[in-house]
Protein backbone atom coordinates (compact mmCIF):
# COMPACT_ATOMS: atom_id res chain seq x y z
CA UNK A 1 0.00 0.00 0.00
CA UNK A 2 2.98 2.33 0.84
CA UNK A 3 3.70 3.03 -3.09
CA UNK A 4 0.62 5.44 -2.95
CA UNK A 5 2.59 7.79 -0.45
CA UNK A 6 5.17 9.83 -0.37
CA UNK A 7 7.58 8.82 2.47
CA UNK A 8 7.68 11.53 5.26
CA UNK A 9 11.19 12.77 5.31
CA UNK A 10 10.69 15.98 5.38
CA UNK A 11 8.65 18.72 7.34
CA UNK A 12 8.29 21.33 4.79
CA UNK A 13 7.25 18.20 2.16
CA UNK A 14 4.62 17.02 4.63
CA UNK A 15 3.02 20.48 5.35
CA UNK A 16 3.74 22.09 2.10
CA UNK A 17 4.26 19.24 -0.43
CA UNK A 18 2.18 18.13 -3.27
CA UNK A 19 2.12 14.70 -2.95
CA UNK A 20 -0.22 12.74 0.22
CA UNK A 21 2.29 11.61 3.21
CA UNK A 22 -0.01 10.13 5.52
CA UNK A 23 0.50 9.48 9.23
CA UNK A 24 -1.06 6.19 10.24
CA UNK A 25 -0.29 5.65 14.44
CA UNK A 26 0.67 2.58 16.04
CA UNK A 27 -2.39 0.61 15.27
CA UNK A 28 -2.22 1.62 11.55
CA UNK A 29 -5.13 3.76 11.95
CA UNK A 30 -5.43 7.92 11.25
CA UNK A 31 -8.60 9.93 11.86
CA UNK A 32 -11.39 10.29 9.98
CA UNK A 33 -13.62 13.58 10.66
CA UNK A 34 -17.32 13.31 8.16
CA UNK A 35 -19.28 15.65 7.42
CA UNK A 36 -22.11 16.64 5.82
CA UNK A 37 -21.40 18.31 2.34
CA UNK A 38 -24.82 20.16 2.03
CA UNK A 39 -24.42 21.57 5.63
CA UNK A 40 -21.23 21.53 7.04
CA UNK A 41 -22.89 19.43 9.75
CA UNK A 42 -20.56 17.19 12.01
CA UNK A 43 -21.50 13.86 11.57
CA UNK A 44 -18.94 11.69 12.81
CA UNK A 45 -15.26 10.82 14.12
CA UNK A 46 -13.60 7.53 12.80
CA UNK A 47 -10.83 5.70 11.89
CA UNK A 48 -9.05 4.31 8.49
CA UNK A 49 -5.85 2.22 8.10
CA UNK A 50 -4.84 2.68 4.37
CA UNK A 51 -6.63 -0.07 2.98
CA UNK A 52 -9.92 2.26 4.18
CA UNK A 53 -8.37 5.32 2.88
CA UNK A 54 -7.44 3.69 -0.58
CA UNK A 55 -11.14 2.03 -1.12
CA UNK A 56 -13.01 5.09 0.15
CA UNK A 57 -10.26 7.19 -2.81
CA UNK A 58 -11.53 4.72 -5.46
CA UNK A 59 -14.99 3.55 -4.64
CA UNK A 60 -16.20 7.32 -3.50
CA UNK A 61 -18.00 5.67 -0.52
CA UNK A 62 -16.90 5.89 3.16
CA UNK A 63 -15.03 2.88 4.38
CA UNK A 64 -13.79 2.96 7.75
CA UNK A 65 -11.76 0.87 10.41
CA UNK A 66 -13.99 -0.52 13.24
CA UNK A 67 -11.72 -0.60 16.16
CA UNK A 68 -14.62 -2.77 17.91
CA UNK A 69 -15.36 -5.11 15.33
CA UNK A 70 -11.71 -4.75 13.72
CA UNK A 71 -12.42 -5.02 10.87
CA UNK A 72 -12.73 -2.52 7.15
CA UNK A 73 -16.14 -1.35 7.15
CA UNK A 74 -18.06 -0.11 4.11
CA UNK A 75 -20.35 2.45 6.36
CA UNK A 76 -24.50 1.85 5.33
CA UNK A 77 -23.75 -1.92 4.39
CA UNK A 78 -26.35 -3.24 7.09
CA UNK A 79 -28.38 0.28 7.49
CA UNK A 80 -28.21 1.29 3.97
CA UNK A 81 -26.99 4.54 5.23
CA UNK A 82 -23.91 4.98 2.49
CA UNK A 83 -21.85 7.92 2.67
CA UNK A 84 -21.15 9.10 -0.94
CA UNK A 85 -17.90 11.00 -0.81
CA UNK A 86 -17.88 14.53 -2.17
CA UNK A 87 -14.58 15.88 -0.89
CA UNK A 88 -11.88 14.12 1.20
CA UNK A 89 -9.19 16.61 2.57
CA UNK A 90 -5.85 16.19 4.73
CA UNK A 91 -4.40 18.33 7.11
CA UNK A 92 -1.17 20.05 7.49
CA UNK A 93 0.90 17.74 8.85
CA UNK A 94 -0.93 14.57 7.47
CA UNK A 95 -2.41 12.56 10.36
CA UNK A 96 -5.60 13.70 9.92
CA UNK A 97 -8.62 13.54 7.33
CA UNK A 98 -11.93 15.44 6.25
CA UNK A 99 -14.28 13.12 3.96
CA UNK A 100 -17.51 15.65 3.21
CA UNK A 101 -19.84 13.43 2.64
CA UNK A 102 -23.38 13.00 0.90
CA UNK A 103 -26.10 10.79 2.69
CA UNK A 104 -29.19 12.68 1.54
CA UNK A 105 -31.84 12.22 4.23
CA UNK A 106 -29.93 9.33 6.14
CA UNK A 107 -27.88 8.95 9.61
CA UNK A 108 -25.26 8.60 10.20
CA UNK A 109 -25.25 7.53 14.06
CA UNK A 110 -25.81 3.77 15.20
CA UNK A 111 -28.01 4.64 18.10
CA UNK A 112 -30.51 6.12 15.36
CA UNK A 113 -29.66 10.11 15.48
CA UNK A 114 -28.50 11.65 12.20
CA UNK A 115 -25.04 13.10 14.00
CA UNK A 116 -23.11 11.07 16.27
CA UNK A 117 -23.14 14.46 18.15
CA UNK A 118 -27.04 14.58 19.61
CA UNK A 119 -25.63 16.10 23.19
CA UNK A 120 -24.33 19.27 24.39
CA UNK A 121 -21.88 20.05 27.02
CA UNK A 122 -22.99 23.06 29.49
CA UNK A 123 -20.23 25.77 29.63
CA UNK A 124 -19.33 27.19 32.78
CA UNK A 125 -18.07 27.30 36.09
CA UNK A 126 -17.85 23.42 37.32
CA UNK A 127 -19.11 22.73 40.82
CA UNK A 128 -16.78 20.28 43.22
CA UNK A 129 -18.74 17.22 43.26
CA UNK A 130 -21.21 17.89 40.21
CA UNK A 131 -21.24 15.56 37.71
CA UNK A 132 -21.80 17.28 34.43
CA UNK A 133 -25.01 16.93 32.55
CA UNK A 134 -25.33 16.94 29.26
CA UNK A 135 -28.16 18.02 26.72
CA UNK A 136 -29.80 16.49 24.14
CA UNK A 137 -29.57 18.49 20.62
CA UNK A 138 -31.63 15.39 18.32
CA UNK A 139 -34.53 15.01 20.22
CA UNK A 140 -35.94 12.64 17.71
CA UNK A 141 -34.87 9.20 16.05
CA UNK A 142 -34.83 9.25 12.36
CA UNK A 143 -34.61 5.05 12.52
CA UNK A 144 -35.24 2.47 15.07
CA UNK A 145 -31.75 0.50 15.67
CA UNK A 146 -33.36 -2.26 16.77
CA UNK A 147 -35.39 -2.89 13.38
CA UNK A 148 -32.14 -1.75 11.18
CA UNK A 149 -29.33 -3.85 13.26
CA UNK A 150 -31.27 -6.49 14.64
CA UNK A 151 -28.51 -9.36 15.93
CA UNK A 152 -25.50 -6.61 14.66
CA UNK A 153 -22.62 -6.02 17.66
CA UNK A 154 -23.15 -2.41 19.14
CA UNK A 155 -20.02 -0.64 18.16
CA UNK A 156 -20.21 0.71 21.60
CA UNK A 157 -17.57 -0.39 24.06
CA UNK A 158 -17.01 0.66 27.57
CA UNK B 1 -11.07 14.95 37.51
CA UNK B 2 -12.55 11.97 37.57
CA UNK B 3 -15.86 13.68 39.91
CA UNK B 4 -16.85 15.51 36.96
CA UNK B 5 -17.98 12.01 35.06
CA UNK B 6 -19.91 9.44 35.07
CA UNK B 7 -18.29 6.42 35.57
CA UNK B 8 -18.96 4.15 32.23
CA UNK B 9 -20.56 1.19 33.97
CA UNK B 10 -23.43 0.83 30.73
CA UNK B 11 -23.78 1.16 27.27
CA UNK B 12 -27.23 2.47 27.41
CA UNK B 13 -25.92 5.39 29.76
CA UNK B 14 -23.12 5.96 27.64
CA UNK B 15 -25.43 6.62 24.71
CA UNK B 16 -28.24 7.83 26.00
CA UNK B 17 -27.86 9.05 29.45
CA UNK B 18 -27.62 11.99 30.79
CA UNK B 19 -24.23 12.39 32.02
CA UNK B 20 -20.90 13.28 30.61
CA UNK B 21 -18.78 10.04 30.81
CA UNK B 22 -16.11 10.78 28.38
CA UNK B 23 -13.64 8.04 27.07
CA UNK B 24 -9.97 8.57 27.38
CA UNK B 25 -7.81 6.97 25.44
CA UNK B 26 -4.86 4.51 26.74
CA UNK B 27 -2.32 7.88 26.76
CA UNK B 28 -5.79 10.16 28.51
CA UNK B 29 -6.76 11.76 25.80
CA UNK B 30 -9.88 12.12 23.32
CA UNK B 31 -10.06 13.31 19.82
CA UNK B 32 -11.66 17.24 19.59
CA UNK B 33 -12.70 18.35 16.12
CA UNK B 34 -13.07 22.28 16.20
CA UNK B 35 -15.39 23.53 13.43
CA UNK B 36 -16.12 27.38 12.81
CA UNK B 37 -19.18 28.02 14.22
CA UNK B 38 -20.27 30.76 11.71
CA UNK B 39 -19.53 28.86 8.02
CA UNK B 40 -19.25 25.27 9.35
CA UNK B 41 -15.82 24.97 8.01
CA UNK B 42 -13.71 22.28 9.81
CA UNK B 43 -10.73 24.01 11.36
CA UNK B 44 -8.81 21.68 13.11
CA UNK B 45 -8.18 18.34 14.28
CA UNK B 46 -6.86 17.71 17.96
CA UNK B 47 -6.75 15.99 21.24
CA UNK B 48 -7.71 16.89 25.11
CA UNK B 49 -6.71 15.01 28.41
CA UNK B 50 -9.09 15.65 31.10
CA UNK B 51 -7.60 19.04 32.16
CA UNK B 52 -7.87 20.40 28.88
CA UNK B 53 -11.37 19.50 28.63
CA UNK B 54 -12.37 21.23 31.86
CA UNK B 55 -10.78 24.16 31.50
CA UNK B 56 -12.17 24.77 27.62
CA UNK B 57 -15.52 24.07 29.54
CA UNK B 58 -15.05 26.43 32.70
CA UNK B 59 -13.00 29.18 30.38
CA UNK B 60 -15.25 28.88 27.30
CA UNK B 61 -11.36 29.24 25.12
CA UNK B 62 -10.16 25.68 23.81
CA UNK B 63 -6.85 24.03 25.73
CA UNK B 64 -6.12 21.17 23.76
CA UNK B 65 -3.13 18.50 25.01
CA UNK B 66 0.17 19.09 22.18
CA UNK B 67 1.77 15.28 21.84
CA UNK B 68 4.32 17.02 20.09
CA UNK B 69 5.07 19.48 23.38
CA UNK B 70 3.50 17.39 25.68
CA UNK B 71 1.67 20.14 27.76
CA UNK B 72 -1.55 21.78 27.93
CA UNK B 73 -1.89 24.21 25.09
CA UNK B 74 -4.06 27.17 25.08
CA UNK B 75 -4.76 27.39 21.47
CA UNK B 76 -3.85 31.06 20.27
CA UNK B 77 -1.80 31.63 23.07
CA UNK B 78 1.17 32.78 20.66
CA UNK B 79 -0.56 33.76 17.75
CA UNK B 80 -3.28 35.37 19.40
CA UNK B 81 -5.91 33.41 17.54
CA UNK B 82 -7.92 32.46 20.65
CA UNK B 83 -10.72 30.13 19.67
CA UNK B 84 -14.20 31.13 21.50
CA UNK B 85 -16.03 28.76 22.58
CA UNK B 86 -19.79 28.86 21.71
CA UNK B 87 -20.71 24.73 22.21
CA UNK B 88 -19.00 21.89 22.94
CA UNK B 89 -21.02 18.13 22.11
CA UNK B 90 -20.09 14.65 22.61
CA UNK B 91 -20.46 11.70 20.69
CA UNK B 92 -23.23 8.51 20.78
CA UNK B 93 -20.31 6.54 22.36
CA UNK B 94 -18.17 9.40 24.11
CA UNK B 95 -15.26 8.86 22.95
CA UNK B 96 -14.54 12.49 20.87
CA UNK B 97 -14.99 15.81 21.52
CA UNK B 98 -16.70 18.46 18.83
CA UNK B 99 -16.24 22.09 19.49
CA UNK B 100 -17.84 24.50 17.43
CA UNK B 101 -15.88 28.24 17.76
CA UNK B 102 -15.39 31.65 17.03
CA UNK B 103 -12.25 33.04 15.60
CA UNK B 104 -13.01 36.32 14.46
CA UNK B 105 -10.91 36.35 10.72
CA UNK B 106 -8.20 34.76 12.41
CA UNK B 107 -6.77 31.64 11.34
CA UNK B 108 -6.35 27.96 12.78
CA UNK B 109 -3.09 26.45 11.27
CA UNK B 110 0.19 27.09 12.13
CA UNK B 111 1.39 26.96 8.79
CA UNK B 112 -0.41 30.14 7.70
CA UNK B 113 -3.81 28.75 6.36
CA UNK B 114 -7.10 29.28 8.00
CA UNK B 115 -8.35 25.77 7.95
CA UNK B 116 -5.56 22.95 8.88
CA UNK B 117 -7.33 20.99 6.21
CA UNK B 118 -6.15 23.51 3.27
CA UNK B 119 -5.40 20.62 0.89
CA UNK B 120 -7.66 17.95 -1.30
CA UNK B 121 -7.04 14.15 -1.86
CA UNK B 122 -8.42 13.45 -5.89
CA UNK B 123 -10.95 11.11 -5.90
CA UNK B 124 -10.75 7.90 -8.18
CA UNK B 125 -8.98 5.22 -9.53
CA UNK B 126 -5.55 4.40 -8.11
CA UNK B 127 -3.17 3.91 -10.60
CA UNK B 128 -0.30 1.01 -9.45
CA UNK B 129 2.98 3.14 -8.81
CA UNK B 130 1.21 6.31 -8.47
CA UNK B 131 1.99 8.70 -5.93
CA UNK B 132 -0.79 10.22 -4.87
CA UNK B 133 -0.89 13.84 -5.38
CA UNK B 134 -2.88 16.32 -3.31
CA UNK B 135 -4.58 19.42 -4.65
CA UNK B 136 -4.39 23.47 -2.64
CA UNK B 137 -7.51 24.68 -2.16
CA UNK B 138 -6.35 27.60 0.19
CA UNK B 139 -3.31 29.07 -1.98
CA UNK B 140 -3.35 32.27 0.35
CA UNK B 141 -1.78 32.02 3.80
CA UNK B 142 -3.40 34.61 6.25
CA UNK B 143 -0.61 34.83 8.12
CA UNK B 144 3.08 34.62 7.97
CA UNK B 145 4.20 31.64 10.60
CA UNK B 146 7.80 33.15 10.75
CA UNK B 147 6.78 36.49 12.30
CA UNK B 148 4.21 35.01 14.36
CA UNK B 149 6.12 31.60 15.79
CA UNK B 150 9.60 33.26 15.64
CA UNK B 151 11.63 30.39 17.55
CA UNK B 152 8.25 28.67 18.70
CA UNK B 153 8.87 24.63 18.02
CA UNK B 154 7.16 23.25 14.97
CA UNK B 155 4.85 20.78 15.93
CA UNK B 156 4.33 18.83 13.18
CA UNK B 157 6.59 15.38 13.52
CA UNK B 158 8.17 12.88 11.26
Amino acid sequence: MQFMFKKRDNIKDVEEGKYLSPKFDENGLIPVVTTDFRTGELLMHGYMNDKALKKTIETKEAYYWSRSRKNIWHKGQVSGFIQKVKEIRIDDDQDSVWLSVDIGSGSSCHVGYRSCFYRSIPLGKIKDEEKLEIEFKETEKTFDPKKIYKDELNPTKL
